[in-house]
């Protein structure tokens, strides 16, 4: 389900009494129904569970109707800034985006790391272009019908072995999972650096980011870190949470 | 209305189903309803008319069911980040908050200000503290009842007289409607801040932010400036935005 | 939280583009949010469980995200209707309304049904009027504020001596809750109706029921039975189901 | 966008604290957020405007965000029961269903009604029977895909002249829109019955009835007419409502 923008008031019943709105204040109001899940956001650690267990080993009773009581993403609301680095998978690669399936592995990273002249550290936020978004937005794109949940470029199961000896905080990027999908690996391997990044590492993986913009950016002045503000809503106990990153150079 | 959390999928269901879900992944999900004017926000430009019109003579067609084409905050998703500046009036004042009806003016900022050591200047987002959400959280503070829409203290209306010629980017403050309630003036200048920011100005307001950390900080350190990210999210067409504000010194 | 009504388009709409829309078709729609607990409805068996069972034994795991497996509203959705008696206990009494905490016992329903010339039998719907809803609509009646959850006339736990072996399928009022509140008995009675009628005895209670103008016509015809159509939505699982009853005589 | 059933507690979360939940009185709630034009539904009169009026006369400003002040299905609450007829036109033409744009005639329901031996009069809720949801539940029958908005069988415009010199209350369908889709007539003609029924002649349109149960019952004892229970959610202003309709023979 996508989020649903409601109207509760605006200008069109001003028109339908216009006599007496038409002079002083009047205002407008809205809403939003939203899967917390939807839209560019993060996954909190208490997204996913690995064995009974989610991150920091708590088990299905700390996640119930009334939100979570360990690992929401309420709880990282005042430090989910800091230190962003973009990986420009196309450009680095010379194509326009990759393909649905292929999987970005930890020499992918090395590579295109050394290839922009960046380091990655301790507490960033790295954000990976696939240019998977770019191409649904094209005109021979596809559309967005299985953008959501269909197949998609994304990293690969050694990703984890490149970026968690770093320390990263944060993974995200510019398609609805994140992983290479289907998984490039065995079937029981579905949706593994879900459970690597959020069960046993704890680091927040990021989903459907618009990264256009930035990379442009980066491509242009070839400085490829920024300050990232990406700090979720104070939706206390949520599992996810719609976000508005901002990258600053 | 405040915002519902609603659990799509969690824990409890996983217990329910603990043979098959205790062993391999598992997800959960939420999402929330919301009104866009509640909880810590921005409103945007076209949230309030005066005489029929929004910010830059826009009129009541410019808002539709289908959101707003004009004065969105989702037009400012983008840029609403930069200086802070907080003007703890209760420490000022050595006093635990202000009250009801108290109306904070021109000279009440140039001075609380100049006791502060701080200035501001183009762009700046200005935060004001009333006291007032801690005093509600106290055991005496009468609770949350009529925290929204209820009396409160807040900036007079000469308030515009000193932050406009200023040229500040945007204000907010510790309670529901940033400005003392019931306005210290005529009647007729009910909300008038609202037009006077919103309408005539385009200077965004802020409301129900919490502002009580960073306040003690800044009382801690003496610098009351900081960088501040409070990007709405891109809700297209959007009267309104949650927003988690975070202040980076 | 109370339903919330909301238009998606509307004649506001038409108007802020009347060129285009003051000619051929138009449309309007619009969409609700809400507890199906709320408003006029009735209690699925499903709503309440004890000692960790519901209606026929079933556990928790009966009851999830997914909604009810067993004991759902929605698979009464075509069956409640029938007959109908209602039981006009201020008009038997001679008073305007029961006051809270006023106890409708067997011997009351007994007399009343007596009085009224009416037999209470089996399948059949029993409303009860407690003139507590003809109370609250009045200008000294106190308002809504805690009509829901606030203290209330209802039934008496001996009130299912009375109406199980008479093996009726439903009992509603015009109070939030059916049942005397607070409890005329011991505490851990409470809402020991709820217990009895649900779970032990597989019997609809309905809720905030409006019996006015059907109270005004039986004491005006002196018939006091009638059809009644009050079948629920057919909202796959759902707990509870708002309804809009009718009685044809 | 389908109705979304939101649990708010369920059994699971008794689960999650069995210790405590295990024993006495537990309960369990749910929600339901849903368009009001989705699932069984009647359209109220207000949900059709043409040359900027609807039912009566009323223009645009009687439908704003507040709902309809003019026309609202809420108005109809205590009478949307009656005699109910239902024409099976499968099995009157000896086929499973109709086929997508097949538009059945004045000619056709005529001769329909004369086979099944009923007469159609005043204040009757025609139920057209054309199999298309049966076919969607079927294995070959492509899914519920479009079966909103899609291409359908249903009425042609001149089964207005048949129905509207009888008096008819309402008139209900297995399909999504009642009409013929893509409209037999004139492209201008579009949609034509909702203007002819609401606007000019203030007749209920219902959409989404699964009558397939009653259908065989009919087919079965050759009664083609009943008792219909239809009312309407109370839903104050609302353009539309979702029911559950039943009938009794």
């Amino acid at each position: 389900m996508n989020p649903q923008h409601v109207m509760y008031k605006h200008g069109g019943d001003m028109l339908a009494d216009w006599e007496n709105a038409s002079s002083g204040m009047q205002s407008t109001d809205d809403g939003v129904y939203m899967p917390l899940q939807s839209a560019t956001q993060w996954d909190a650690f208490c997204h996913v569970f690995y064995d009974g267990v989610t991150y920091n080993g708590h088990g299905p009773e700390s996640v119930t109707s009334q939100g979570a009581v360990h690992n929401s993403v309420s709880m990282l609301a005042d430090r989910v800034a800091g230190r962003g680095v973009l990986l420009d998978f196309p450009r680095f690669y010379g194509v326009d985006w990759l393909e649905p399936e292929d999987a970005i592995q930890d020499i992918d990273i090395d590579a295109c790391a050394r290839h922009q002249g960046v380091e990655i550290g301790e507490g960033d936020f790295v954000l990976v272009r696939t240019g998977h978004m770019l191409r649904r937005r094209g005109e021979d794109g596809g559309g967005w019908g299985d953008y959501a949940a269909g197949p998609a470029p994304g990293l690969g199961l050694s990703a984890a072995d490149y970026l968690l000896p770093r320390k990263v905080a944060g993974v995200a990027s510019d398609t609805w999972g994140l992983e290479s999908v289907p998984s490039e690996s065995l079937p029981e391997a579905k949706y593994g650096l879900h459970v690597i990044f959020l069960v046993n590492a704890g680091v927040l993986i990021g989903e459907i980011w618009d990264v256009e913009e930035l990379a442009a950016d980066c491509a242009n002045d070839g400085v490829y870190e920024f300050f990232l503000a990406a700090q979720p809503l104070t939706v206390t106990g949520a599992v996810g949470s719609p976000i508005n990153p901002i990258a600053i150079k």
